[in-house]
């Protein structure tokens, strides 16, 4: 009786749940300390501890109706006004409150944009390996997804295949950097190349084309890379927005979209995105954390925590012979899996209590996705199971 | 360049925007206070004392990843369970965790549900007048909205119209009770009347026809009032409930949905909800408002406040020749107008400084919408107003 849409997405959900219950079933047989489970993107690393102590300052010193109330669907003013100065002076751009809808996360972020931008049949482009959840936000809204590969040296987004998949039916295109799942950063030079692409076809099909910037992963980045701020090198460029990460708040949802203030129809635009907020049953970003993050702008989580990880994991990875772009960003490794086939590698490492996301599911056969988001003894006690899975393939 | 199905909503939502930029004008000519806004429904009445404690509490003794990090999509197993309980004992059904789907509130839960049972043209019943935003919850799915009449004299569904529009594409009708705008909560004979016309249609066709109750309003009840519970009466039903009213935390988007044991396709719908709450952006619902009203069941906002208004205002409007139905919950007042053109009646009513909404907007012209949940002391300032408005049609 479900919807035809719901029916291959149920089906799709037992298998994430049958490898869950596998994980448990694990857990029970050998003992939960010796399941290494690198298959969920939770963030591990506590808070700030200023959301606590900011919560309780709001709690005590604003109207409940002004924490909990109603308010415009795209949010507080005075939290929007906040995050506009506070994007002004971070990356020398130009905007106000009225560029920014808060959203329920940044997955709200993404509905409420192709609920705005998508008619039935309009493409959608991303670069494989990409998140697995795109594909579903796109049908939300009766779009096509069409994938453009990397280069699986370094991730980069293959210029050529993009300018060859652009055509009239062309809406938008979805970046994510730093990436899930290869922890990829996108320099100045890929942003700059992939701004001239797009312009050049605007001009040439007489066409506006979005780019969004799914960016939940910004502030997650190490050895100091820098994460070129879209806005400023695209005019018809949004960027979607969240603390999950930022501030290890996954489950609080809170974030935000920001528009360019030149974009073509900016003023329909931000008005449909109020209103796609609205209809979608979003209502409006939860109240009291949108005030609770407006006061914690400046706040972060202790990101050497998952530099520690990554270069523990990377390192060992590296020696025992698997093949790996060092990522500069996010909690997540990408490896190139020793046998083509991604899914019965995953099998494989069961044995050896790992549990990993094949590369199939972010439209990328022929690699496995490493979570890194948990505690650091349990990395160190994983690699020797990482050594007997790489031995499995030596006389192969 | 925005969507077609957009196009419409942006242009509706200007127009409301025009409403309130009045607001906004007369305030600043008369004075806030002397503006009557009778048109919002943002409740008045404090969240319960509890809530605070609760949030204090919480962020002390439980750890920030059990409070702040990502769950099941459906929610907090443990949040869930106490939910299923409190409802067992208060209703005596028989539900458990797996009943129950967490979700941002009521609209999200109507979201989820359309999600899951809605293929394109399918048709979703309401009974007019009915909450607006149904009509854009069934677009978001492409089904289609079949409007069934009420008997004005008390807001009944019309049950011969009913049957009359029952065919094999109806999948879903959609009640609310206390209703918005009306205030009138359906009697068991209505719900047993109800039942029966949906039982046999189910048979007569060799469908499933599911009913979804939407309950914001639930709690806010005068003159002990009984609200049947749904689930009692009809086997394929459903709860879209919200804390947004009975605990005053609209900001917060904190609701659920709970579905009958013995539905049909239970299994398939309570798997589709739980990813329909994922791929449509919400992924789950706010995670510290999932335990804070979990330790608020019994919580419950001065409804006395609500009622001193309705009684205030319901009798000066019926003494002053307005005819209208006595709401039994809710906090609206749905007054018929005495011109056939309740639009232009609600443009008279701004002369007085009255923002009242028309009936049109609900599906039920020739009425007009007063939302009583403002200070007690504006409403008493109001009725001089009311006084006036009434004598401009005293001769027509």
């Amino acid at each position: 009786m479900i919807s035809n849409k719901m029916k291959g997405l149920v089906a799709t959900s037992s298998v994430i749940r049958a490898m869950f219950e596998e994980g448990k079933r694990l857990s029970d047989i050998y003992g939960e300390e010796n399941v290494f489970d690198f298959s969920l993107g939770n963030p591990n690393v506590a808070p700030p501890e200023n959301i606590k102590i900011e919560i309780n300052k709001i709690l005590n010193e604003t109207a409940p109706k002004l924490v909990h109330g109603y308010m415009n669907n795209s949010g507080y003013e005075d939290v929007r006004s906040k995050i506009a100065d506070f994007l002004n002076e971070k990356h020398d751009v130009n905007i106000s409150s009225g560029n920014i809808v808060m959203t329920c996360g940044a997955a709200g972020g993404l509905n409420i944009l192709l609920k705005t931008l998508l008619n039935p049949d309009d493409e959608v482009i991303v670069f494989a390996p990409f998140f697995g959840e795109y594909k579903n936000y796109v049908n939300n809204f009766d779009g096509k997804l069409v994938v453009v590969s990397t280069d699986i040296d370094n991730f980069e987004p293959d210029m050529q295949g993009l300018k060859d998949k652009i055509n009239s039916k062309t809406k938008a295109i979805i970046i994510n950097s730093p990436n899930n799942p290869t922890g990829v950063v996108y320099s100045e030079e890929v942003i700059q190349n992939l701004a001239k692409v797009l312009y050049n076809k605007e001009e040439e099909l007489g066409i506006s084309i979005y780019l969004i910037a799914d960016e939940p992963y910004r502030e997650i980045v190490y050895d100091n890379v820098f994460v070129p701020y879209i806005l400023k090198y695209y005019k018809n460029s949004f960027i979607g927005y969240s603390y999950s990460k930022s501030l290890s708040l996954p489950g609080e949802r809170i974030g935000y979209v920001v528009a360019n203030t030149n974009m073509d129809d900016f003023e329909d635009i931000m008005t449909s995105l109020n209103v796609a907020n609205r209809i979608l049953g979003f209502v409006n970003a939860p109240s009291l954390f949108q005030r609770v993050i407006a006061n914690c702008l400046d706040a972060e989580v202790d990101v050497s925590i998952y530099k520690r990880n990554r270069d523990i994991l990377y390192s060992h990875l590296i020696k025992i012979g698997f093949k790996c772009v060092k990522p500069q960003g996010a909690f997540y490794l990408f490896i190139r899996t020793p046998i083509a086939d991604d899914k019965k590698f995953c099998e494989d490492a069961k044995q050896f209590n790992l549990l990993l996301v094949a590369g199939s599911a972010f439209g990328c056969p022929g690699h496995a996705r490493l979570s890194y988001c948990i505690d650091y003894k349990r990395i160190q006690n994983s690699l020797p199971a990482f050594d007997k899975l790489a031995k499995l393939y030596e006389d192969k």
